[in-house]
C-alpha cells in the first residue's frame, strides 16, 4: 500500500511521520517549498517526492488549507481514495463531493499550537479521534478503507458524520476555544500575569499562539455556527457577571453548581 | 523549625506533605474532620494534631476557605507567624492587618481540580510561584522568613506584592479562567462533544470542575475586579464575533494576529 501526502506541514509530515513509525507502507509526500521536500526525501518522511507519483496512491491527503486544499482536489486526478483534513468540512465537501469520485473528508483531532514540518510528530495521532464525513455521494467502501487505515498510524476512535453534524460541533469544541484564547490574553492585566499564573491560565490561553491565516479561513468557512457558539458563551458569561456583580451568592453557587455538574457529566459520556 | 497547618485540605495537606517530604521540619496539624486528621497523623503527614499545638509553630499556615480563616486566625493567638493562603487577599487583609500581629497573606499558585485531603501532594508546589501579600503593617522580617521557607517546599518563585494589586491580577489569571470553564461547558453542543474533541477542549473546559462553594466566596470578594474583567473578554470575544459574521477577513487576521503577537510576548516575559 501507498499513502500520498500533499503539504509537508505539522498535519501532513505527521501522517508521513506517523505511516513510516508505524506501518510498512510507502509514503509519497509532495511540498511546493523545495528545501522541505528535500529534507523531508533525506529524513526518510517520504520514500518519493512528487505530485503525480502521490496522487496516484492508494489513500491520498491533501494537508493544505480549505482553500488550497478545494483548489489542488479539483485540478489533479486521483487513482484512488483522496482526503482533504481541512478542520471545516461543509465548504470543501459542497465543493468536491460528487465531483471528485474518490473524494472523503476526515479531521484528525490532533494539532499542536505550533506549525509546520518540523513541528510534525509521528506520535501526533497516538489516542485522537478521527472524524470522516460522509453525504449520499460518498464511496462506503472507501470510508471504510479508512477506518480501516485510521488506527495503523496511531488513532483510537474513528467517527462518522455528515460535513453539517461536523461543522456544527467543531464550531464549539475546537473553534470557540481558539476565539476565546485569542480573546483572553486581550486584557491590559495579562501585562502583570508573571508570578501570579498557575495552571488554569496556561490552559486558557495556550491556544493563543494560532496561525491567523488559517483559523480566519477555519472561522469563515463556519461562520454561522461559530457565531452562534460565541453568542452562548458570551450570555453564559454575562450570567455569572451579574450574579457576581449583584452580590448574589444563591445565584452564584447555582450556576457554579450547574457548571460543575455538566463537567462531570461530560466526563462520563467520554468513558 | 515547626510548621502549623490548620486545614488538611487540597493546600494544607499538600504543604504538610511537602513539608514532611523536603525538609526536617516537624507538622503540627489540625482539621475539624476527625477522620481525616487520624488518617494524617497514621500517614505521618502531621507529627501531631492538635490546635493549639499547631499555633504555637514557628509559621502557621491557616488553610480554609476566606470566611472561616479569618474566623479562625482572629479568634486564635500565635507564637510567631500565620498566614491564610486565600486567593482573594483584600477581604482578609482588610480584617487581620493590623490587629493580628504576625499576620502575612500568601497565595500559593498552585491547585488541582479535585479537593480534600486525599488530593494532595507533597509536590504540587513545584516549579510554582508563592505570592506573599504586605502593606504598611506588615512584619518585614516575618515577610523574608516566608521568603526563606516557601523553597524548600519546591516554589520556585516568591513574587511581594500588594493585597490590592494581587487582587486585580488573580481576578485575571485565576478567576476568569474558572468563570470561562464554567460558561464554556453549558452550550448544548457539549453534549455531541464526544469524538469531535481535541487539547483545545480539554484545556478549555479542565478547571469547570470546580469547589462552588469555594469559588463563590472568592469571586464575591473580588467582585468588582472580576466583573470588569468579564466585561472586558466579553468585549474582545463580540470583536471576534462581528467580524465573523460580517465575513470581514481583513478585520479576523488582524484581531488573530494581534493575539497570537500578544501571546507570544507573554511567553517572553516568563523567561
Amino acid at each position: 500500500m501507498q499513502i500520498g501526502v500533499i503539504g509537508l506541514g505539522l498535519i501532513g509530515s505527521s501522517i508521513a511521520r506517523a505511516v513510516k513509525k508505524h506501518t510498512d507502507f510507502k509514503v509519497a509526500g509532495f511540498d511546493i517549498d523545495q528545501p522541505v521536500l528535500n529534507t523531508a526525501l533525506e529524513q526518510g518522511v517520504v520514500d518519493s517526492g512528487n505530485a503525480e507519483d502521490a496522487c496516484a496512491s492508494d489513500v491520498v491527503f491533501v494537508c493544505l488549507f480549505p482553500e488550497a486544499a478545494v483548489e489542488f482536489i479539483s485540478s489533479h486526478t486521483f487513482a484512488h481514495i483522496v482526503c482533504d483534513v481541512c478542520g471545516v468540512k461543509g465548504f470543501v465537501s459542497e465543493q468536491l463531493s460528487g465531483r471528485v469520485p474518490g473524494y472523503v473528508g476526515v479531521h484528525p483531532m490532533a494539532g499542536r499550537e505550533i506549525s509546520g514540518y518540523y513541528a510534525g510528530d509521528a506520535d501526533l495521532f497516538l489516542g485522537a479521534s478521527l472524524i470522516i464525513t460522509a453525504d449520499g455521494n460518498t464511496n462506503k467502501e472507501y470510508v471504510q478503507r479508512i477506518k480501516e487505515f485510521a488506527p495503523a498510524i496511531g488513532f483510537e476512535r474513528v467517527v462518522v458524520t455528515t460535513p453539517e453534524k461536523h461543522d456544527r460541533i467543531i464550531a464549539y469544541t475546537s473553534q470557540l476555544a481558539h476565539v476565546v484564547s485569542s480573546s483572553y490574553v486581550k486584557s491590559d492585566t495579562a501585562m502583570d500575569y508573571v508570578g501570579f499564573s498557575a495552571g488554569s491560565f496556561s490552559d486558557l490561553t495556550r491556544v493563543a499562539r494560532l496561525d491567523p491565516q488559517m483559523w480566519a479561513q477555519l472561522f469563515l468557512e463556519n461562520s454561522e455556527n461559530l457565531s452562534e457558539e460565541i453568542d452562548t458563551l458570551v450570555g453564559h458569561l454575562l450570567e455569572y457577571k451579574k450574579a457576581i456583580a449583584e452580590g448574589n451568592r444563591q445565584e452564584l453557587l447555582l450556576l457554579l453548581s450547574q457548571g460543575r455538574e455538566r463537567k462531570d457529566l461530560l466526563d462520563k459520556l467520554k468513558e
